[in-house]
């Protein structure tokens, strides 16, 4: 009954495969049942190249094996609170891809500082504090998902349109309407990680760009007049 | 009736593509007749991999969509643009190069700092002014073309031999005789942006090469002397 | 007789290869059997694409031949000594990766800044000393590995939580519980040692992570009671 | 008659593609016949891919072509005059490999940092200075190899030794005992840069390697003692 979430499931870890952003093992995929509150993940530390879609483990919101022969990624308990937190998102990726590691070990958003990135984030992608050493000790994955959802209810950032967040001293955790959209943005924010670094490197007091061209670029792919692409809705 | 150039605006997107200058859908191409007034464009939010030459869009130099079944991209605008105010070229490319994105995010030209440059371009590629929010709120792509034509037009610097050029916050647009020439100079683009940000680097007052030696490299490809390649004349 | 050996060190061989680590024949990867004390090793400078089982070269623990047409890799004598030194290590492996061989020649530890370093390794990689005059002119290759162990014995840290070390002005040695695993903790080595690169572009004084996370991820990696994969210890 | 100079020269040329260092045509390799004062040169302007030995060139020390259809590379003055100034070498290379380019731009030589380097050259790589306008208006590609040779011979440096220059604002040649060599020395000059680099990143004040290593690994791999491979000699 799990096929559709696990057939997609599958195909949004093997896209992590594809674009390279997730070495070895490091790096999982889900897709959302919100109907049943279940979501189908990655089994944990399976090569990308032997994976089937079988092979994904069905999971509910708490936490909990619903369905599957394997164990499922040691990062579950994160996915889970995530889909519990974000009440619209249908996919999370989360991967270990170098530039944006790099942002998460510096303890640094990734500012907006050009068209690439405003295309799929609207702002920066925060970084968030530490976990203490209490929250590292019990329930280490979860108290993952629960730091970075109180970054966007604190912080009143809006997920749907900031689709990822870097774990400080760890990567990057993404997500989006799907499993794919999520493993899309997984693979952009790499790229607009390595631009940002790199500007920097050319002069390192750049500004983020300005609110009217933030506007302009997110909405002309995202918002409800979005014209980019061949339909009015992307 | 306009199959050449449709096949020609296909095989410079794939072109795109092949060099990896244009990760995504983040890229375009377009080869234009002059003698009609048009010319053929990607069509918007189509991965290379489902590309085909029919799918290619004709427009004239207002924007205005003549022929094809799907919308063109939504850079069409500036590529109009260029193909009006620069009367010789015949091709335009646009990409999301990341190097090259760097320097435009940084604001700042891609100085002439050795032959592999002057091999392509007479002096620095120049990075344009922001556009104000009235230039982005309202009719923003046409308006991208007019900045860049203004910065050629003010600084009196000839597109023939400066073939490309970065929009603040955004990235290159870059052209040619035609689009494969257009394709070329973009992944040029893409290495010497490297080159700089490297040289940069091991020396960061490095200054630009010296007039006689951009001169000679210039003119060796691209001069009426040219004595590079198989013909007198590239 | 020593076939199982020979295989498993072709076969680590070939992934060095695979992972593009060792460019040209600048690597090799050993396999021991502790019952015979012998390991097989790599022949010097032959391409990786010529390589076959058979060509893999026998040799003891003093370092002198006990099987083989070829000669050994010239690295040879430093990896006997690591076998003597490390008594649990079933598998050597060297490498010239960029990103490692960058910090070796800065005579610089790569810090454990962040989960992907702690995966896999427990603390910092540490660079040893400069060898002497006398130990480069006399039996170099013995000594590279004696300053090795050296530098474990004196710091008393333990080869099987830290399984990788660079020797200054030269590059990385790694080990496992196999040549397998040597493999790959050289290929993640290359990769963290990228990320510690761009984490320090990013900002110069980022802090080694905390104790407790560092605990957290090496051990629910490699503890007894480690969590990470589909079994209980990795 | 020329048939195995041609042959050698083209596959030289194959490998610069191979190994990715001669990005579009920006690359030649020649192959030298001493006992007749020809060499076999990259005709000027043909993509690799459409590359046949026929069509490589046949031209003397002085630089006139004495076989062939198609023009050969614009540099064949200064192979021409590689061969006349060195005469031991047998292959010439000219590539512009993005991070040697770096370090010719800055004017800057390529210091020994490592084992590395001390593998394939004996100490830095150095940078020629700059040619005068005189040296770049006439005979400019002759006049950039009389500019290489002048630097060894007012320097005392031995070519032998150092198969690697850096031509000021331009890039690298490289040669060696054939053009097999040459082209080997030119990927391990573009890879020992991006060392260099990197080293530099981490720390900018890295002396060169001591004299007693410098000595060692170029002598295990050149010196009449050599022991590095499968024969004596390499």
């Amino acid at each position: 009954m799990y096929e559709e979430i696990k057939q997609k499931a599958y195909e949004a870890n093997m896209l992590l495969y594809k674009y390279g952003i997730a070495p070895f093992t490091w790096g999982n995929a889900s897709e959302c049942d919100r109907e049943n509150r279940v979501f189908a993940i990655k089994p944990s530390g399976v090569p990308y190249e032997e994976l089937t879609p079988e092979m994904m483990v069905i999971v509910d919101f708490s936490g909990k094996k619903i369905d599957g022969a394997l164990s499922p990624s040691s990062d579950t308990p994160t996915h889970a609170v995530l889909y519990s937190s974000f009440p619209e998102i249908g996919g999370v990726v989360h991967t270990h891809s170098v530039n944006a590691v790099a942002f998460a070990q510096a303890g640094a958003a990734i500012p907006a500082l050009g068209t690439t990135h405003a295309d799929f984030c609207y702002g920066a992608v925060p970084c968030t504090r530490e976990l203490t050493k209490a929250e590292v000790d019990s329930e280490y994955e979860k108290n993952t998902g629960l730091v970075i959802a109180e970054y966007f209810h604190e912080t009143n950032t809006d997920e749907n349109a900031v689709p990822a967040v870097l774990v400080k001293s760890h990567g990057p955790f993404c997500w989006g309407k799907n499993a794919k959209a999520a493993a899309y943005n997984a693979a952009v924010l790499e790229i607009v990680a390595e631009m940002a670094l790199k500007t920097a490197r050319i002069r390192n007091d750049v500004p983020s760009i300005p609110q009217h061209l933030l506007d302009k670029h997110y909405l002309r792919k995202h918002g409800k007049n979005a014209y980019y692409g061949q339909s009015k809705k992307d």
